[in-house]
């Protein structure tokens, strides 16, 4: 998930991002004469699967969804030429939500092709590949941050180039609202406002920067009243460059009222998908934060902050 | 009202005032050896008032609310030397808010105080004193705007110093939360805000001033859609620096729900008060604007910005 800056990091701006222990997990078996593909948790469940032998497209499509979910796996499959297997793919991350579950998929995947043909990709090869493919896949959008939090864990600071920033694990809600959204409509909203109105947009990604750019120290020494300070702030610029809904606000007011979180924000693109809150430390504190977001109607999930990344496990252990 | 610009206007950027169509009205006779005070909009009804000789000072109190109407009204007797009065004051205005009703009283008190001793002091004088004596009530706190558009009328453009800019009248809805908020408050936490994180709030407030000085151009052009627009920027920038609510954030998304309005943002301190509406022209607009706020659970009432400021009208018309 992206903590702070998102919109603002596509011009330039500082961002730091985190990886989250809601883990996606592919498993590859061969499956002589056939390709198999099942992503049950993202509502995808294509058997005896036709690709095109030439463009690598996805012939058989259930649905809006599962061809979106099939076009990152296919497009993994696609780039090694592989046949004859059953990927399964499953997914604790809400689809089009906004928490980077394509980058994860195309992460897993990548991992579990490369261990079963033997491949010995490192994960820096598996990271960088995994963007390339999902830049590919989205026609030109995407974000090398995604998928090197998926594959490397932890957090990482996006200034120009990213790097690893080691912090503390922190406890946050999220809160979807239910509603997917649109990554690339909201970045072009976004990115024209800016083209129209540089003098307001500007300073406006000046100080997201800025909050990106303090937000590693204040983790680091706990100092989560100051950071949840930086939360609402960077939520308000998100409202202010046209990202907010109301639906995510009243999340955000949800999980902030009775001071049960320190601060909350949306998280990615804006436009619907999730938000963020930060609990108050100590017993109750992210039980009340979700069941605050319960109330206004999110679904509310607790994460990690700072896990692990790609990690290979034995097979039968998938997950 | 303030437009554009609150709150980045203290640290020196340029905000937009616009009078409304809210009108206070003071009447002023003779009560030889009494001095009575009433206004009852603003729930003060104080008859046979005792002044303390030496200070001025209301002895005779009517609760919170009402000595707070008073304190302004007495405040302006005092600097004349008045007794033996009976004071009218009615107002359109909601007390308490951020829609500058403590101006318009002090404002209103002035000119009728002025026609009623037969100083002939002129509306400059006027709006000069008026702001000396609720900054003396206020302790310091007090902007010049609030005064100079209560005698004037019509929009002010403040940067540094105040200018009167001609602009066509525009109708807005205003949405009363029902909370009073305290501007004092407000002012500070968002004050001590900027000194703790100047290179976050600085390009806020930057941003800010680009809006204000972007407004007039629209206004006199009548492009309301992008207005609207930079009302919406201006609303998530007043939210950044932390003086939203939830009340008030929920006004705004019921306004601009469903196209009902091109923008809304809080007006004034924020914390509480009032949110306005810029409602599409043509038919059902306003209604359909006011309709949402109070379905939000919000007072809706319709203005017309740019109106006349202090006028004064033959006794038995006073309004």
């Amino acid at each position: 998930m992206i903590l702070f800056g998102e919109h603002a990091v596509v011009s330039g701006a500082a961002a730091l991002g985190a990886a989250v222990d809601l883990r996606v997990g592919a498993r590859i078996e061969d499956l002589p004469g056939r390709l198999e593909i099942s992503a049950p948790d993202l509502r995808m469940d294509l058997k005896g699967i036709a690709l095109d032998p030439l463009t690598g497209e996805v012939l058989t499509k259930a649905g809006e969804e599962a061809a979106h979910a099939a076009r990152y796996i296919t497009a993994v499959l696609k780039e090694f030429g592989a046949r004859d297997l059953r990927v399964t793919v499953e997914s604790e991350i809400p689809p089009a939500s906004g928490l980077g579950s394509s980058a994860s998929v195309v992460v897993a995947t990548l991992g579990a092709l490369s261990r079963h043909l033997a491949l010995d990709m490192s994960t820096e090869e598996i990271a960088m590949e995994a963007f390339r493919i999902e830049r590919t896949v989205q026609e030109g959008l995407g974000s090398p941050t995604d998928t090197a939090l998926a594959a490397f864990g932890g957090y990482r600071l996006v200034e120009g180039s990213a790097r690893a920033v080691d912090l503390p694990e922190m406890k946050l809600v999220v809160g979807f609202t239910g509603l997917p959204h649109d990554t690339r409509a909201e970045v072009s909203k976004v990115q024209s406002f800016r083209a129209r109105r540089p003098e307001i947009v500007d300073p406006i990604f000046r100080a997201i920067g800025e909050i990106s750019r303090l937000a590693p120290e204040l983790i680091r020494e706990g100092r989560l009243e100051e950071l949840g300070e930086l939360m609402n702030t960077n939520h308000g610029l998100l409202e202010a460059v046209g990202v907010g809904t109301r639906e995510l606000s009243e999340l955000v007011y949800a999980s902030r009222g009775g001071g049960q979180a320190f601060g909350a924000k949306l998280t990615g693109a804006g436009g619907g998908g999730c938000m963020i809150a930060l609990p108050r430390p100590g017993p109750g504190g992210v039980l009340r934060a979700m069941t605050a977001i319960d109330q206004a109607r999110g679904e509310p999930f607790s994460v990690v902050t700072g896990c692990q990344g790609l990690r290979i496990e034995d097979p039968g252990e998938v997950r």
